[in-house]
């Protein structure tokens, strides 16, 4: 017998899962259900579509449905939603959006991959078509349309995330004028400390954007149905033709609910280190799970698309597998991410110190400031801010800001952090040196150097 | 009593040691001793001087002799050398270069970082003004002067390590016709393995730059004594009017020879993890040195600028400390280098695969090539060969090759090496990703994925 793996989301973390499956198990029937129009396809690569870099929104894709369900011989099911799960059964309720009707479909393996949504306060929910979000390939052909059809004078950005960012900047190369709405510690408030903060929003502001340190509280919509202005909790009216909102992301884990898969404390799937859920017979992946970090130990919610790839792989091997050969395992995750905003790099890994601080752990942070190069030679400032645990000397994270390929370096820390490296590690990484790519003391070492003298004091004290 | 800490060599590893002693130790009595004109020189940007980019030499001293005494409080000697050492009285012989007077001085530790020499074969040695060598800023400034003096229509390089490149691309951009004179299995043997090796010659032609695949046997002087020609061993006679020997560097150690301080292979001091050689109250550091690196524990020689900076502080701390507080220990290296020619970054860390395997190591490798960055934004192709030891998957070294920025991604696997990192822990480090920063796959996260593949089919054999 064919055994039936159905996999639920079709953006990332479902298809690697899928291919992954497939190269496990030659022979299972494989079924991939997406509720949207499209599947694998590059989400950030979306702002491209908002910037007008790229016009054609198809480029985005990486298989049309077909075109995936050819290649990895699979069925693929798009428009069609999962809403419930019969774990007795192993049988699913299975909507298709486009005529309601409702058909039922048997798995022996479940995958689910329904990924995370964009988070809407109720209080900026509204019927004007000026209003937008940003998760979705439709979702940027809905803002692509808009912006085509009629000029945008002002645009509103709500929340200061990755995402957020990104759209600002994308509005902005479109010659739009933008402001971001968002109180000015609570900028990038997961990845950056106050130094590395004031220094995005200094660059923010040298390039136009307005930066409204405030929150939004509401909308106001004109007599003809379209936007007027974004109220703030302040008391202030922002008129603008579109808003944006980018106030975070949730797991979407509704699906779970009724069958009691346990969930942390993002509301995402808690799943071992095969992925499996709480749910014999059900594994779940991509940006609807939590999973344990590698620098405390502590359960995260972190929707990264490399996580995605291999939290996906390691998914669909074990749900294939027939209980010979060796389980996948994924790796506990670093949290880390960077953005490009023109000519600045900025991004971070591992926590900031204001994280670590909540969490009640004593760390030091070092910020310093050193070129990308040689003096002699073209070189832009880099900022880093490392953070590293006082009684250990053990890495915790770091933020970094320059010019183009300044965040390759975060990559450095990363793979310290993973192997509970400490600040004497990356003191002695052997970095490469040559006038044009990098000054003879990088900057993370300059960075190490300076950690190192703080942590010294801190222990004499 | 002030204890007299007496610095050998005053380049780049005896300036961080000097540095280093004087903070441990206030009350020292500290000399540098350096037989050339110049210390505290940036000697990786000496090709800036020759293809023009970079006017004044001065540029390149981060200190006049001067004005590190004063910034140090410490003797400085240039045009000094060193020429033997009385360990049972701690003297040492002391000869002006500028009237060859000898004086005696005293010390109570010794710290001699000579650094290293250029090789020129005895069948290369010529009177003629037109044959150089690059190891000095003195050096840096007669070819300068020859260049500025003369047109030159034709310059051969001989020997192609990265002083040789660095000088071929540095004449190249000057607008001299430049050829190679590398066996091509020769070219940054040190570093690359063959694909690599391909991928840099086909760059250099693509570029204009002759490629000889031959070895120098002698040179051909013309009647009025300038350089006619180099002669190679295939009997070609390649006409020029330059020629730059640079078929390698080794340490300068003949000052240790009588007094029996222990050497390796390659006739560098022996130390200890404290910089310390054989002899007692003698350290040594920097270019001079072979010692420890990490992957295999051989005992090498690094000839590597940041090395040089770091095992100066430890050799000054040690030197100054009168065995108080902890001492200083040195951390194994990872020979990891790069550089720049033109629009491409080529580099290298650890061992490659001919070199692991001649030392008798079991390895794989992996060869792959993925773009910078998204496909949708602007990008270059990056070449990737990664070695590991087959048995264990433990990473042994990686070369890479692309554009602006390429050289960076050098360090994540030196860190990763440093701490007996896996082709595993490569594939599983959470690299950051944005459209115009890196692909979704890193280059080094899909050549961890292929030789992850095949050290899998290799372990079922």
């Amino acid at each position: 017998m064919k055994q039936i793996i159905v996999v639920v989301g079709g953006v990332a973390s479902g298809p690697a899962a899928v291919a992954e499956a497939r190269r496990t198990d030659p022979d299972a029937r494989i079924v991939l259900i997406e509720k949207g129009d499209d599947i694998s396809y590059g989400a950030c690569e979306m702002p491209m579509l908002l910037s007008g870099s790229l016009e054609n929104p198809e480029r985005l894709r990486r298989f049309t449905p077909a075109g995936f369900a050819d290649h990895f011989d699979v069925e693929v099911l798009v428009r069609h939603e999962v809403v419930r799960i019969h774990t007795e059964t192993r049988k699913l309720d299975v909507v298709n959006v486009s005529n309601s009707t409702v058909l039922k479909m048997r798995y022996d393996k479940l995958i689910l991959a329904t990924g995370a949504s964009a988070i809407i306060p109720e209080s900026l929910r509204s019927a004007t078509p000026d209003v937008f979000s940003l998760r979705s390939l439709e979702d940027a052909r809905t803002i692509q349309d808009a912006l085509a059809k009629r000029t945008i004078h002002h645009a509103v950005v709500i929340g200061g995330g990755y995402v957020g960012l990104d759209v600002v900047w994308a509005l902005k190369e479109r010659g739009i004028r933008v402001s971001i709405l968002v109180p000015k510690d609570s900028i990038l408030k997961e990845g950056l400390d106050e130094p590395m903060q004031e220094r995005l929003l200094a660059h923010l502001r040298h390039h136009q954007v307005a930066v409204r340190d405030d929150r939004a509280s509401g909308l106001e919509v004109a007599p003809d149905g379209r936007l007027a202005a974004v109220l703030t909790e302040a008391g202030e009216k922002i008129g603008c033709d579109l808003a944006l909102i980018a106030t975070g992301t949730q797991p979407q884990t509704q699906l779970g609910l009724h069958v009691r898969i346990k969930m942390g404390a993002s509301q995402g799937y808690l799943v071992d280190d095969g992925m499996q859920t709480s749910e014999k017979g059900i594994w779940a992946c991509g940006d609807c799970v939590e999973r344990e970090e590698a620098v405390f130990g502590e359960i995260i919610h972190a929707p990264l698309s490399l996580n995605a790839f291999r939290s996906g792989r390691v998914a669909g091997r074990n749900a294939a597998r027939k209980g010979t050969g060796r389980p996948a395992r994924i790796a506990a995750v670093v949290k880390a991410a960077a953005l490009a905003l023109g000519p600045l790099e900025i991004g971070h890994t591992g926590w900031t110190e204001g994280a670590a601080y909540k969490l009640g752990k004593q760390v030091v942070s070092a910020t310093i400031q050193h070129r990308s190069a040689s003096s002699l030679s073209p070189h832009s400032d880099v900022h880093v801010h490392l953070v590293a645990e006082t009684a250990t000397g053990r890495l915790v994270g770091c933020q970094i800001a320059g010019g183009l390929g300044t965040s390759q370096r975060l990559n450095v820390v990363t793979a310290l952090i993973r192997s509970g490296g400490t600040v004497d590690d990356l003191y002695n990484v052997d970095f490469v040196y040559a006038p044009r790519l990098a000054p003879a003391h990088d900057p993370l070492f300059v960075a190490a150097r300076t950690l190192q003298k703080t942590l010294n004091a801190s222990r004499k004290h």
